[in-house]
């Protein structure tokens, strides 16, 4: 759990680096195409993250939920949060 | 659960008459991008059909592999098949 | 442009099929996460399609526009509808 | 020109400062479901300036390849880098 934590984090500092670096791409004119591979990479890194935080989130927090049988609406919060990543 | 498969039946029917119907757009030589509205109302079409099998697979067989102590499998098995949902 | 046609007919064609086969998965209980993959499928070959057809709009009528001073608006609508395959 | 710039530099901003705040969540455990609200909305603020810099793009480098009849090959390139936003 805490070495998931800590790869999470690490990944979003490199994420940030990211957004610094199509930051200065843009600042500095560089040619679109370029930013839009960078801005492309960034978007998956997210999601990748958000994927993670989602299955921890399943094995721990909805895990308990439907252990507790209060399943039902920790898969209706699991669920409309998956539909803000789908289009 | 029997008014799910029928309500989910009903709407592939659908999806599949909007892929017949961007066939005959394109036959027909209709105009791009009123056949590109078509293809992304199919896809987000298929997409909701997606996320809510995916809904009811959560509450029937990952919430049973849950109680039985077979959860992880099942939630590894869910984020599998997720990813190929989100880019 | 002919060839581009058939072999995008063709792949519609497909897809119907796919969407079928997955209007049968439901109807005979098969397992939910075999039915998500051939969703999946299915939705990531509609986008391959619209991404195609997306090519040969901007090759033809947005080139043609362009070249006749009518740009602008062929770009909106094109943004417009990309919009639409992105989230 | 030099207000979309300005413009894109801005949400860029915004964007790091989001990420920057995903981070300070995780690392405070914040509850899941609310991380994943976030990353879900730095993620499609990511995809729209994505899209913004593909539509002056569109209306720069590729307007002008295709009136010095250079067209296909920006085309090439830009239906290319739109696959990577699109599954």
């Amino acid at each position: 759990m805490k070495r998931d934590k800590e790869d999470l984090l690490k990944r979003l500092r490199r994420i940030e680096g990211q957004v610094r670096g199509i930051y200065r791409m843009i600042e500095e004119d560089k040619y679109c195409v370029d930013i839009l591979h960078q801005i492309a990479a960034a978007r998956a890194a997210l999601g990748k993250v958000g994927m993670s935080l989602l299955e921890s989130h399943t094995r721990g927090c909805v895990t308990d939920a439907i252990k507790e049988e209060r399943g039902d609406e920790a898969i209706d919060e699991l669920v409309d949060i998956l539909m803000k990543f789908v289009k």
